[in-house]
């Protein structure tokens, strides 16, 4: 498998997912000009532009972080229970925050005016809030081990440490004990961020 | 079960699923005051305060459209298969929706000015071309039968239809199709929207 990838995008959340998973994979990096590091023309491989971008060793290319992460968890059996609470907490975990924290982080990496980042950072501490009431001081979002969410979450904390965004304590927790993971030292040395 | 949902809100498309999924359901209803048509305050009972949110039947709330989707597609045997190209398909296809096309309403939505309209028009443009390349003129977006992806699809389009968004013919085709099945049929009905 090939995973196109930008340096601490949150394609990092599969990249780690692959990691943990044990799947052999290759890394390419996507540019921010949509050139691969391969020289390739990014916008032919995925029409959307952006990563993370999956070709499953066929040819074919899965687009989409969480189906990708679901796609990863299903091939390899880990990260995601196959029925259970614990299945769909993590799924509606993952859920809400590719659908209602990603995007608040856009007025950050986009140059937002002061007036969209204040209004952006408040519904992220809003959004946190809900999170780390589910985290509380367990070690994973969901049952004992990690799965697909923690992934997500942890780019997602990174994000906000790097932004100067509040987090609630159960989170910076999160934030140290996954960056402590040999995983996720792995896949930051990997995109060049060690 | 219960779903609590909102009139043509994005909870229409687990509504349209679990009609599809034939899986014995009680609908209640949410105004915008957070009061349930039974006089329950809704963020006591999804403390995220929005619509979809399914009561499992136990009490266990789920909440996130997508993974509710996943819920009835597996609880059901229906509406998503079990591998193979046409599940990552069509769970690339919803996440697609839920974290690229669902947010670019907003505008519409809660009095967005002009400019913020046209930026989200022109968006959304773009983004529904890629849904309707997928389509092409095929009856559902992934396979021979409807998906949950089509349940999704189903409601941007209604609002697209709703705030003068315009549509690809092939998108155009796929509402009216979807307007004329029994379960899109019935839904909008118990929705009080026929
Ligand atoms: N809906 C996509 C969004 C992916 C996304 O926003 N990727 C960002 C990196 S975090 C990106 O590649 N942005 C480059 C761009 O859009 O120009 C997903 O969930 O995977
Ligand atoms: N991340 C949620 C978003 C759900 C959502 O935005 N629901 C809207 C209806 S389309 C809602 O209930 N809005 C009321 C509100 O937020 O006040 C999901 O994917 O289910």
């Amino acid at each position: 498998m090939i995973l196109y990838y930008a340096p601490g995008a949150c394609s990092q959340a599969s990249h780690i997912a692959l990691i943990e998973a044990e799947i052999p994979h290759r890394l390419v990096k996507v540019g921010r000009d949509r050139r691969t590091d391969d020289g390739a023309d990014f916008n032919l491989i995925n029409s959307k532009g952006y990563t993370p971008a999956l070709d499953l060793g066929d040819g074919t290319i899965l687009t989409e972080n969480l189906a990708i992460l679901v796609y990863i968890a299903e091939k390899s059996g880990k990260l995601l229970a196959k029925g259970g609470a614990e299945r769909w907490r993590a799924l509606e975990a993952t859920t809400f925050m590719t659908t209602e924290i990603h995007r608040n982080f856009i007025p950050f990496f986009r140059g937002g005016t002061a007036q969209e980042k204040e209004k952006a950072a408040q519904t992220l501490l809003m959004r946190f809030g809900t999170i780390s009431e589910q985290l509380g001081n367990k070690a994973f979002l969901v049952g004992e081990q990690m799965t697909i969410a923690d992934c997500y979450l942890f780019v997602m904390l990174s994000w906000a440490a790097m932004m100067g965004v509040e987090l609630p304590q159960p989170l910076s927790n999160h934030l140290t004990r996954m960056k402590s993971l040999p995983s996720v030292i792995k896949a930051l040395s990997a995109e060049g961020l060690a």
